[in-house]
């Protein structure tokens, strides 16, 4: 019998899957988590208005979406003082950080990340026979400096900044980034992901110019939007780099429910500036939570926050674990020293009260194994 | 000021798109469109309950989707009388078709289609590098030895055949299809594109072993489910080749409304049945229409009809052009001799009451600046 030929490159590609996420957790474990705070998902949902217009869409889901989503980047460029051509809206960011991937990419090629950061873009980088060069954080921020040192000594295409960062909630003001951006070396791009933005401090999102070449800028409806599940993020560059998409992008590739759920959500600045409040409030909640328990927590400007568990990664790992085993779905950092840390998102009261009271036994269990 | 440094591959790609949607028609034109007739959209619109389950879902959307669609290929399987792991959820056959294309082609892989068949997969070969030969139709079918003939001529890795066809809508029955797998040679894969299969005669689809590694199938519901803006659609192939998407697909990228319609959907047998009564209904008012102004239409096993204008290529693009003056949207094969045809999708009675009135129109139009 015949089988497909692959390319070498995808022979040489592991069989890795950046997340396992929740729902896969939860048949692994044979019962559904009762808190759902470990995605950065943002539990307090969408705008009302967002929730209408999609389920008025649904009716209207015969049609294919706009292939040039036209309406919603023409709000989307109003929005950010910019022109219809300098917006590309796609199917949430990480659908975009593979398409951007593809067309800079190719085998051998130098990309800086930050390690410990998005592993989903790591997995785009690999996929298109990228060679990852990461740099470690510093005080537990992305290090600005040696991001552009490490571009410069290897050449790279492309360097990944999330501004605010995830895992660690951290930011860098906007007068940092602009900064950075004026060393960008020749021949690089800095992807600059700005999927938390909206919860930072104002002087946190740089201004660059629309035309500038050296950034692309990242967003999503996925965190200060409440809609993860629709798949809408959006890119803001040059005309020139925007238009190259095109070449590869799937055009027909988003859903005509989750567009039209966009524009009403991005219309809803009452909701908007109400969701800051919840965040805000929530993030205060776990800060509590921690402190309750005698854990500190590092400053956030995204909708979760890092708890600092005292420990090393294995007692953070074993927190970790008893929670899930409590039904209390939490992430956490990837790699020493911010692996000391679990990663908790907001979400309403209920879901906060049920981590309230799993943290102690899950603190206590990790103690308990730790001694043995 | 620096740029950035795409790919050669990207560099010596055009900016083509393979279809201008309806709604940049309609930017461009400065009027709507009165009847959508022309992408094979499925106007009868989806089964009650899954608009009702997208309706519910839409506040739930602050979830990511499932990133495994577990729920949805378990329910596929069933269906299919194949297990979970032959079943390959995706953002719609046309993400499927670009996943397919960079797990199997790098640049100069020699690839085979039929000449005039779906651009969206040239479009996708192209992106990867790869080299498409391309054989004519025969007699407004696609050609099974052709394909099979060139594929072993070119060592192709792939051969693209859609059952039924589009743009033509022509189909062969199952042991036509079944007879040309066996053929398929070694290092070859056949990519069987049954989006309007649910439309064909019961004996249309081809039985393949489900761990056949010579077939990959796909299925979508933007046709006979009527949910094309929701982008959902599914691959049926052998374990191996399924776990190798997972190497690349966007994990994530599945719309979670969509995944609660299509589930939804799936399980409207009623529903089915009464959408291929309304469809079968609706392609002979098509047919009727043609030959109350003179034209023959080509028998069709899918959701469209392919309408002879008894001209040339330009005589029916005049036509085409004409009915899209007259806000009729529909559409047209793209190589001769199949281009002598204009291509109009199923809809509602009220749509296609303004197609029968535009159609004597544009005929007339067209004869008249065919004398100039």
């Amino acid at each position: 019998m015949t089988h497909p030929r692959y390319t070498r490159l995808i022979d040489a590609l592991p069989s890795t899957v950046p997340f396992v996420g929740p729902e896969a957790q939860e048949r692994a474990a044979g019962r559904p988590f009762t808190a759902r705070l470990g995605a950065n998902e943002n539990g307090f949902g969408p705008s009302p208005r967002a929730i209408a217009a999609m389920a008025a869409a649904a009716g209207d889901v015969w049609k294919y979406g706009d292939s040039t989503s036209f309406e919603l980047r023409a709000a989307l460029a109003a929005h950010h003082d910019v022109n219809v051509p300098n917006v590309l809206v796609g199917e949430g960011i990480d659908g975009l950080l593979g398409y951007l991937c593809r067309l800079l990419i190719e085998p051998g090629d130098a990309v800086v990340t930050s390690d410990g950061a998005y592993p989903t873009f790591n997995y785009h980088v690999a996929g298109f026979g990228g060679v990852l060069h990461k740099v470690p954080y510093s005080d537990d921020h992305e290090d600005l400096d040696a991001l552009i040192a490490k571009a410069i000594e290897t050449g790279a295409k492309l360097i990944y900044l999330a501004n605010p960062d995830n895992p660690m909630g951290t930011w860098h003001g906007r007068e940092a980034i602009e900064a950075m951006i004026k060393k960008v070396p020749d021949g690089t791009l800095l992807l600059l992901d700005e999927a938390y933005v909206e919860f930072a401090p104002e002087d946190t999102a740089a201004r660059i110019a629309a035309d500038d070449p050296r950034v692309i800028r990242m967003r999503t409806f996925s965190k200060a939007h409440g809609m993860a599940g629709a798949r809408v993020g959006y890119a803001i560059a040059a005309p020139e780099l925007i238009a190259a998409f095109d070449k590869i992008r799937n055009h027909f590739g988003m859903c005509r429910i989750s567009q039209a759920g966009a524009l009403a959500a991005l219309q809803d600045t009452t909701w908007q500036a109400y969701m800051r409040l919840l965040v805000a409030g929530a993030r205060q909640r776990i800060a509590d939570i921690a402190a309750q328990n005698g854990l500190s927590t590092l400053p956030s400007a995204t909708n979760f926050v890092a708890i600092d568990c005292g420990g090393d990664g294995d007692f953070a790992r074993a927190v970790l674990t008893a929670l899930g085993d409590a039904g209390v779905f939490v992430r956490m950092p990837f790699v020493a020293p911010e692996n000391r840390c679990i990663r908790v998102s907001v979400g309403p009261e209920p879901e906060l009260d049920r981590f309230a009271e799993a943290l102690p036994h899950a603190l206590e269990a990790a103690r308990t194994s730790r001694m043995k």
